[in-house]
């Protein structure tokens, strides 16, 4: 695919970051060119799982980078997914799994009520548990999850596989 | 100011967060209410410091939901300010006090070179500190900086007087 092929050359490959053996996919020179960045916020804008969407969740902090941007393109909310204890209303939580370890990722109670229709973005799908645990906030509220979209998707750690029976959709695949 | 006064019944004083004596001013009932979204994008993407730029400079992580899509309306690229060991490439470093502490941003060296004309955005200006380091990190990088452009301002910390000379403004201020 055209498109995909261009973009994947504005992302940088950084070897051993954050640890050695990790292959990191940095997007920051997608971001700084306006023609990519704007390619890529016209590919989630025009996701089917987009079209009816009442609110876009992104997941912290780089997910916010796509994910406010097709709110505001969409004319729907934004909610934020974030880090434990970052939100100061009523939460609830998900946890999910780091190769380090666990966390917590949270979602306000009233961000989202069940007439809604929402749709999680974020920047990458790696092994899928921050994603699972996002899809499982947006339950959490009572609101229909249309979909999970993402920037890139690291095909052999199948993270999709963890994922709600939803459409989950990447622009690049590595 | 009418605009003003509407998107104020938008944020939600949270006493006490994130600890006692903090009243904490919430911006998610904003961020989800479309309209009150579309409005506070619409006076950033007024702003005189906004014409001309040629980059979004975004501090992590709330500044990342009004810089990305002001990058997007005005067709420039997003530049993402964060937090320390967050950015894989080379990168300046500026130190920054917290009431409990120093902290540190960061800035890619190439994320902006000496040609460009960057406004930095974030969702609070409180006593300065992020703001003045994000300042100085554009500094570093050889681009001019066309002012700093925030959501809210508490006003009585005065964080505005740490910064440098250049447009500051702020839709809401308390």
């Amino acid at each position: 695919m055209v498109v995909q092929d261009d973009l994947r050359t504005l992302i940088r490959d950084i070897p051993d970051f954050p640890e050695p053996g990790i292959l990191f996919r940095d997007i920051t020179p997608l971001l700084g060119d306006a023609a990519g960045f704007a390619r890529a916020l016209d590919w989630f804008a025009a996701l089917p799982s987009a079209r009816g969407a009442t609110a876009i969740v992104g997941i912290e902090s780089r997910g916010f980078i796509f994910a406010a941007p097709l709110a505001a393109h969409l004319g729907v909310g934004f909610v934020p997914v974030r880090k434990e204890g970052k939100l100061p209303h009523a939460a609830h939580a998900a946890e999910y799994t780091l190769e380090y370890g666990e966390s917590i990722l949270e979602i306000h109670q009233d961000a989202l009520s069940a007439g809604d229709r929402a749709l999680v973005v974020d920047d990458l799908l790696a092994t899928g548990g921050t994603a699972r645990a996002a899809a499982r906030l947006v339950e959490m509220t009572g609101a229909t999850l249309t979909g999970l979209a993402f920037l890139i998707e690291l095909g052999g750690l199948d993270g999709r596989a963890l994922l709600p029976d939803r459409p989950v959709d990447a622009l690049i695949t590595y």
